[in-house]
């Protein structure tokens, strides 16, 4: 059947002509240049030691996920979810985020406690704004922390972790913004907002980093149905931003502290500040009683991490719910891993997402910026032939470069032209030349020939992978003298 | 619509009662725990710094293409390729390997040279067979040489590239086996096997690395067709391995000397054998005419690597092609890139496919055999208060240790018992321990402790860091001279 409906296509390509199809990725999808690998690269080198060095484990997870382990988990945005057709066999979607995988690992492999990243690509058939950063296929990068712990522990290293990440990519100042959904929730009580619209006006005060209040304002009144007093009230704590001192503040906020729930969420808010002093961040982070953040699973404190210098810009990622300028957010979640057990068994959770496609992009821009090339390798020495007729002496010398875990590399043509070589050599950022004719053969040495310099010396052949090393360690120390980076 | 499908789908397993689901990742694929995944990483890094010291750049490409990209490329196999559900818009596929995503991009971008490892994962809807490391999603891990060059130069590298890469591996003793596309075309001309007969029959003989040659013998005649005779002729020549010497002698055999394309290949072999020498891997590499390989898409050299002390186990990757034992392989397709550029523009290319999955299955069951248990962290500190009420100190502790890049850990309890938190130290491999209570803290030190001989001194507070370098220094070389690791 399968094969039929591929002849009938090939057929019907076949009718038009000969070779004629769309040369493209699909929409809302790219492929990536060494340029943008090696950009990527290192963005994901810093993110990831700093999860090591907080000693998170990684997991995976297959791309794809029974349809029904996704249904019912992301609200109206189900509609984004990308199906596999039907070819035979289980129904299956691909994965829409790394979160609800998660929680199917724990529950599914009855993991209690975890620290662990994930990075990895996604999938949502959303509306594709490429030159804004938005895409079908992206990468998303989580860090979870799941256990029965005390309370703010876990969720206070979540926050110096993106602190961490954010200040040692050099992106510029950046603040987190702090909240908790139970406060919010008890806001919207003390305001008069009826239970079943909580989450209606949650996901209105959401846009509030986006849009003006008055347009939000709006919205809960005219779309969502509430009382013009109760949006006012909203309006006035939502405008509330600091630090111990609004906590201690609002925990004598006679209405608020009618609400337990309200009361808890504080009282929690300020032991997470407490740590954050701890962690020596408290300069970084900002209690916000506008943050609302769109996903239904949050059950605890939510955060999001907003780069200052950016907070203008019209550009958004592709993360859910990453306003205009922000990078990271997260929060707690614990009751997601109880929904797939099937004694509805809880597995606290508290996490962050690394906003990496936005990072990626900030990074691509500064690169261009700087208008400084991109190496795409790490070649080191570019060995080169003086005469012709010389490959298999080539060969060999190269053969003892990677021997010694020298990067090398040479021409895959037989015979080639000096000028021309040394050109690929500065084009390509490679430092060294390693270049042998006949009289260097002849006198057992190799001409090592610094590129920048154009300095160059013989070396005998037993020293050469020596020399090499110390001619590299100099090039480097050099470099970071003059350029200070 | 799909929204309305999915509120049947929901109201179909409601029906079934309350929260019933199966708990399971989809047929033929599954998760990585964490220790998988640090052998994972493992392999990864060795392969990948193989890879740059060649002066390799990476790209990547998404994990669908265009359905019409894929079609007609995989001959019968097509069958197996995902197809994503038509949700309106484009139609779309997994990408079955990495070769083809690679073609579209050097047509696509019109790169006429480039030498690019890929790693990523591929799907393929086949018979699981998850016990013997067959998969529906797994990883492929490509190495490929694309330009107009010199010949041989290229495919001698590949071939350095894979000796390289297993050796480095310490999976045991293997052979690389090189054959030639127009060798195997020139030897069946010879045989006299028709012209429309060559592909089945080539993929006849590549059964040879798993079964007999009777069996062949048998499906040549009796399923495909061919003479007695034609087949007994085929059979002499197959069973020919060797070196240089026999690429000599079958220049000198009056059938093959009839066909140009034999000869040519001929020559080439010799070249490549040649440089083989210059590479120091001739012990490594054997020329061997029952070598056939599957793919339609190969045009000259092509190779395999067999692990020789696993040649008899009945063990067989998710890899096409891969027999028994095999763990990389690849050849010569200079004709695939021209299939996606509108004017047939071709780009030569080499590439080597190294065979991951089945490498990661090696090192799991060597790491099980050895009975060690395999780190998933990489944690040289844990963080521990000699007495409650003491949070706030570890956190300033830790605080320091990470921001002077020393990999930390602490409990996310408020209060802990110390020998438990020891004993989580030795459970996790964690070398050494930072312990704090009231007396260190009115001394300003902290008593660092070494979990293996229990050692324990008091450091200063400012010493702390440089301590921990010294001692965690110190404790690598002890176990590199006992363990000889």
């Amino acid at each position: 059947e399968e094969v039929n409906k591929l002849l009938e296509l090939k057929k019907q390509h076949g009718d038009n002509g000969p070779k004629k199809f769309v040369l493209k990725t699909p929409k809302g999808t790219r492929d990536f240049t060494p340029e943008q690998m090696a950009i990527r690269e290192g963005v994901f080198d810093k993110i990831i030691s700093c999860f090591k060095r907080h000693g998170a484990e990684t997991i995976d997870t297959p791309v794809f996920e029974l349809k029904e382990t996704l249904t019912g988990k992301y609200g109206e945005d189900s509609k984004l979810i990308y199906d596999l057709a039907d070819q035979g066999g289980e129904l299956l979607s691909l994965r829409y985020d790394l979160t609800v995988p998660f929680a199917r690992y724990l529950a599914m492999n009855k993991v209690s406690n975890i620290k662990r990243y994930h990075i990895a690509k996604v999938y949502r058939r959303d509306n594709p704004a490429m030159n804004r950063g938005r895409f079908r296929e992206f990468y998303q990068c989580d860090f979870d922390i799941a256990g029965q712990y005390d309370p703010m522990l876990p969720d206070a290293e979540c926050i110096k972790i993106v602190v961490e990440i954010l200040s040692s990519l050099d992106i510029g100042d950046f603040v987190i913004k702090v909240n908790h959904r139970k406060l919010l929730d008890g806001m919207f009580a003390v305001c008069g907002v009826p239970d079943d619209k909580f989450r209606a006006i949650c996901s209105t005060v959401d846009k509030l980093d986006k849009t003006f209040w008055d347009d939000v304002r709006d919205e809960m009144i005219n779309e969502k149905g509430l009382d013009s007093e109760a949006a006012d009230m909203i309006g006035e704590y939502v405008q509330f931003k600091g630090g111990l001192d609004l906590v201690n503040e609002l925990l004598k906020d006679k209405n608020l502290t009618t609400k337990k729930n309200a009361v808890e969420a504080l009282e929690e808010i300020k032991l997470l500040l407490t740590y954050c002093e701890a962690y020596n961040v408290s300069d970084k982070v900002c209690f916000d009683m506008s943050l609302a953040r769109g996903l239904d699973y949050y059950t605890g404190v939510i955060y999001e991490a907003v780069l200052t210098a950016h907070s203008h810009q019209a550009s958004a990622s592709g993360e859910e719910n990453v306003g205009v300028g922000s990078v990271a957010g997260g929060g707690r979640y614990d009751g997601l891993v109880g929904m797939f057990d099937s004694k509805g068994k809880k597995v606290p959770c508290v996490g962050v997402s690394i906003g990496i496609e936005r990072l990626f992009s900030i990074m691509e821009a500064k690169a261009l910026a700087a208008a400084k090339k991109v190496r795409t390798t790490e070649t080191e020495v570019y060995v080169i032939a003086a005469q012709k007729g010389m490959v298999e002496e080539r060969l060999k010398l190269c053969n003892a470069l990677w021997d010694a875990d020298v990067k090398t590399e040479q021409s895959y043509k037989k015979n080639t032209k000096m000028l021309s070589e040394f050109q690929y050599c500065e084009q390509n950022g490679i430092p060294l030349a390693a270049i042998i004719g006949q009289s260097e053969i002849e006198t057992g040495v190799v001409k090592l020939k610094i590129i920048g310099s154009r300095e160059e010396r013989d070396v005998p052949r037993s020293d050469i992978v020596q020399e090499i090393r110390n001619m590299l360690a100099s090039l480097k120390i050099g470099k970071e003298s003059t350029s200070g980076n």
